[in-house]
């Protein structure tokens, strides 16, 4: 089944959506994921908590881990599914800018 | 003495500096200030800590609490300086849009 994914969904809260930015708080339960999807903006990923990222993309799958206040920032059209691959929750703000 | 302060300053760590953003992690000891400063640019802050906030601008002295992960943005040219008011080490991650 196309799209079909048994993981849970990763949740969204956003915090800020204004003219310039939108800044959501992403949290993931272990094994969470939040779907395949493009970024349509540039933005900054700030890690909230420890990341054990399980990335898929077209390059195929690949681990990365990210330490709580380890800063990235990626140009749009990014294009993947966001796993948390560990065992603990995780959570990042994401700042994209308009 | 102008510009003289009794406090300690507190300490930028630029995580990224390219064409797109400029984030800079500020920690700051209790008491510890930013010094007078104007933004350039326009810019998100995200707390990593509890923060105890003292600002100093034009308007007087007042105090503002974010918590961890509260989120806030700032249009370029804010006046101001930044104290650590709390009895706890405090730290925030910057990102400014260039």
């Amino acid at each position: 089944m196309p799209g079909y994914s048994a993981r849970p969904p990763a949740i969204p809260t956003i915090l800020i959506d204004d003219a310039v930015v939108r800044v959501t708080r992403w949290d993931f339960e272990p094994g969470a994921a939040t779907g395949h999807h493009v970024h349509g903006m540039g933005y900054v990923v700030v890690p909230m908590t420890d990341c054990q990222f399980l990335i898929e993309d077209a390059g195929g799958e690949r681990r990365v881990t990210s330490k709580a206040g380890e800063v990235y920032r990626r140009d749009a059209g990014v294009e993947h599914n966001v796993v948390n691959g560990g065992a603990e929750p995780m959570s990042f703000i994401e700042i994209e800018y308009k």
